[in-house]
């Protein structure tokens, strides 16, 4: 009963073994992350056009609650850069910018995707991830990168821009590029410059300085945190919001208010689409930093439960007035560093932005958008890896097909439409693949019992019996060119009696193919040629029995190849030399 | 240069043949065809919710032009049944029954059909049909068959009801059963079985009374004429026309008007998906017929040039106040029973059925509908195929599956919801097939150099050196589970030193694949085990040339397996019965 319960709770497989030293590695990981936390969190509602404490609000229930339903001992759940883009897509569609029903949108969006979640892990559909290829998700995130920071552009330029794809914005940059704020752009633009050189190299720096490894990498990571105390000195000390510097401005002090968000059956109709990508992408980007994560130190996470944790998680965020979240990569990584042992770092997490909630939310009222957003244009430029792109190329031009495909239609188009295209670009491209396979006529190595295409080895061939390797599984999409290849194969062949189609290859043989065989048989029967299987796996034999195609094959089934040909055309085998030895033999002849 | 038109324009090949001979033999057949198709034509009209002479305009132009464009040398294009119901469903969504934007919507979907058509040929795309599984065409029919069949029940009791799927038919006809007509109800009833007698029992009786075997077939399939003359001369007898039996009516004597189908651009957008389905069903269904004809002769159809064929025979009914046309399948088999030898035997018929239009027209006003919709009923209950269920079903649950979706929601959500559901999970359960992969653990099959499932075959296995053989492409959608496979049986393996992975089933490995085994590769490599491939294929293996996987692979590639287990654990080889013969050794053991 325990260990059932203990499926679905983790926090049970864990809590046992919890001593003060596990609580002191995780309290110190809480600390670190909850200052790297709070100016992402205000960056992040910034950038889904949300009021601050929104993001707040997202990083203070669902992570109590990641911690209870979550596997992954290190994962950093909150707001993240790519989530709050999609929001701010999807709330688009429903009302503008800055508007209750905008904000209520994100709520819900958040609520939904915990649904989605939630029932995805229970019925163990975390396989769904699987049909995101890298290429299509490595391709999103890049150009989600791109598209970000080009929409951060307006706050560090002090205009007000429109747009959720890559022309409006640059239109309408160019429309307004005359009412630039230079106080504005000054923060921004040395704010940008700030982060760029803490990135690039505070670490080392520090390093040279004598500090170690491990703290050196935490203290660079929390980097934004100087620029958000240092840019609200400046501005409250010169008064630079009254020159036109946009600044945060008040905060509600109080703790998110608990309680469903509220049902309008065609709001959430229209958004439950747009939650079901915020879900997919979400799941996707929290398993791949859980499981790189876990690897290192040689734990494994549960994708199934974490659908569930990430799913209560984001239920959580909608019923205390949040946003859609998921495990951050940068965040994750450093909880990681930090030492974090146990989800119970994030529990103490959220008890830090609460406490900050409350407490430090007046001190950031001078604190400049301009700063929040240099703070997401650093970190989301680091998503951008043209080096996939470039790899992705030289290794498969199908893939890069998708690549750039899911590239171009996020910029062009949107985040939604562009991995909406990616994906179904990505499975068309692999069925066309399947449905045109690979045929080799093949051939005895000699000196072995190996049999290999005519055109790359040298090998023994028959004129009497023909072998014909079929390089793909056998379903509908590719059962007609089976037969067409089939026929013309043969048709070149004038003294072939005895057809061999070796299945090594062949995984799946659907009711589609199995007609196309039936055929087969029958086309070759009636130009006297004797069909013949080798190789057919255990599984597909087993489907095979008892259909009228096996019933009315004019050939047999052989184990092997070798066995096949042994016995169509003895000539070809019986030879003194024939031995297991590695060693080409010296004669190679066609029999 | 004529090589090349003669490509787009097979008339080319065969006009120069056309002698005398070929000339008696097509004008047989177009004699008999024209027979079967003016009641035909009429019928589906009726069946389309169409004037007749709709039916009759589909059965001129379009004939000719196929004469000039298509491959095959017996297809007899014109109105078949399931285009006409899948029309009313089209057609229906624009305007009510009867109105001129409805008879104008089919028209357009005519015309929309052609264009598609002939851009897919363009395009050479005819792969596109082969994504259609045999059990979701077969499903698809079926349905289309027992909704035809029920749609035409109102005319055999003439009362009106209304409705595009099963339920709405069955609901309409409960309310409405208390109207039956009674002369039109022993009309009906009396068409039906008259139909069904010729249908099963004419030809035995025709074979019995000495007439060879071949005309007795033609003769029972041109039953409805009979059925058609008898009732005419029955209505016009006794005027039951005065006693609300439903007539043809007066048809007008013209021959349609050509012109462009009128343009607007939000019915054309509504109809344009349609049109797609109708394209494709019309395309699947006139290249079956086509095929399986052309094979009786061994000839060969070419599927890219049938697409423009058919796309010209719907551009031509577009402008000629036709509605869709294909190949039917009854119609093509009477053809090339009766001889037809080439696409001239099309333009005959094409001839005939004008004529018929203009001087025939007058002698079908007593036509009772109650007899087309008999003639329908019992043409379209010949598609329903119940055993073809049953051996899916027996074969393959996932293609059962996907057939009995489509059966399913055809009869209750209607014909386009219904193929559109059958494509969709076909593709789907393909792909989740190949998303989860089997995999084997292979020995040596002793006294052979064959390795094979260590759970099937008694074979020789080695406890340092352990072979995985994965029977599946790898890709995105099996790229993760291909990790964990690997780790758990790994896990699994304490004495293990060499991995090998046995490939021959591998026939592509996509991008995110090649990422997973460089993973695999380093996790197995801090687990002090060196990974090796082999039977990698050769255009597989070209792609993994010069990759960093390759280059950072711990262990070798081999070309056979047997040569890899020889390499890494010679006593697994190292015996003196070695040879190649097929008796199993005496020694079965684990070395």
């Amino acid at each position: 009963m325990l260990e059932k319960v203990a499926k679905y709770l983790p926090i049970l497989n864990w809590i046992k073994a919890y001593n003060s030293e596990t609580l002191a590695s995780d309290l110190v990981a809480s600390v670190i992350v909850t200052i790297m936390l709070i100016p992402q969190s205000l960056a992040y509602a910034l950038l889904a056009g949300l009021p601050p404490q929104i993001g707040l609000y997202a990083s203070i229930l669902p992570l109590v609650v990641y911690a209870l339903f979550g596997t992954s001992r290190s994962l950093a759940v909150g707001p993240v850069a790519i989530l709050s883009l999609m929001t701010a897509a999807a709330a688009g569609k429903i009302a503008a910018t800055g508007t209750v029903e905008y904000i209520e949108a994100a709520v819900i969006l958040a609520f939904l995707s915990g649904l989605i979640l939630l029932i995805l892990g229970m019925l163990r559909m975390g396989f769904l991830a699987n049909f995101l290829s890298h290429p299509v998700v490595s391709g999103f995130i890049t150009a989600s990168g791109i598209l970000i920071a080009a929409s951060q552009l307006k706050h560090i330029l002090g205009i007000r821009t429109e747009g959720h794809t890559l022309i409006e914005i640059i239109v309408s940059l160019g429309e307004k590029i005359d009412q630039v704020n230079v106080p504005t752009f000054a923060i921004g633009i040395s704010s940008l410059l700030l982060l760029f050189f803490i990135r690039s190299h505070l670490k080392s720096l520090l390093v040279a300085l004598g500090l170690p490894d491990k703290v050196a990498v935490i203290i660079s990571r929390a980097g934004p945190v100087f620029a958000v105390v240092a840019s609200i000195f400046a501005v409250s000390a010169f008064s630079l919001n009254d020159v036109g510097v946009s600044i945060l401005g008040d905060i509600p002090r109080d703790l998110p208010e608990i309680g469903l968000p509220a049902f309008d059956q065609d709001i959430w109709l229209q958004l439950v689409g747009s939650a079901g990508l915020i879900s997919l992408i979400g799941f996707v980007e929290s398993v791949s930093v859980g499981q790189t994560l876990a690897a290192k130190r040689r734990q494994r996470i549960d994708p199934n439960q974490e659908l569930i944790g990430l799913g209560v998680a984001n239920l959580a965020a909608g019923i205390s007035a949040g946003y859609p979240v998921t495990g951050g990569l940068a965040r994750s990584a450093v909880n990681f560093d930090a030492g974090a042992e146990t989800p119970a770092a994030g529990a103490f997490t959220a008890i830090g932005i609460a406490v900050a909630t409350i407490f430090l939310t007046p001190f950031l009222y001078f604190l400049p958008q301009a700063v929040l957003a240099a703070t997401i244009i650093v970190a989301v430029l680091s998503l951008v890896d043209l080096h996939a792109i470039k790899n992705v190329w030289a290794y498969s031009k199908h893939d890069f097909t998708a690549m750039i495909a899911t590239i171009i239609v996020t910029l062009v188009f949107g985040v939604e439409l562009g991995i909406t295209a990616g994906v179904m670009l990505s499975l068309v491209l692999h069925l066309y693949n399947t449905s045109r396979p690979h045929f080799a006529i093949v051939g005895r190595v000699p000196g072995t019992q190996h049999f290999r295409n005519i055109h790359r080895h040298q090998v023994i061939t028959s004129d009497r019996v023909s072998t014909i390797r079929v390089d793909e599984s056998l379903y509908f999409a590719n059962a007609r060119f089976l037969e067409e290849t089939i026929y013309n194969l043969v048709a070149e062949m004038s003294a072939i009696e005895h057809l061999v189609l070796m299945c090594p290859a062949v995984n799946h043989i659907d009711a589609s193919a199995l007609e196309s065989l039936e055929h087969i048989n029958h086309v070759l029967r009636d130009a006297g040629i004797s069909l013949h299987l080798s190789e057919v796996k255990g599984p597909v034999m087993d489907k095979l029995e008892g259909t009228s195609f096996l019933k009315g094959l004019t050939g047999k089934i052989y184990l092997h190849q070798y066995e096949a040909i042994g016995d169509l055309d003895r000539n070809c085998i019986d030879r003194p030399l024939e031995s297991a030895r590695m060693e080409p033999s010296p004669f190679h002849h066609s029999c």
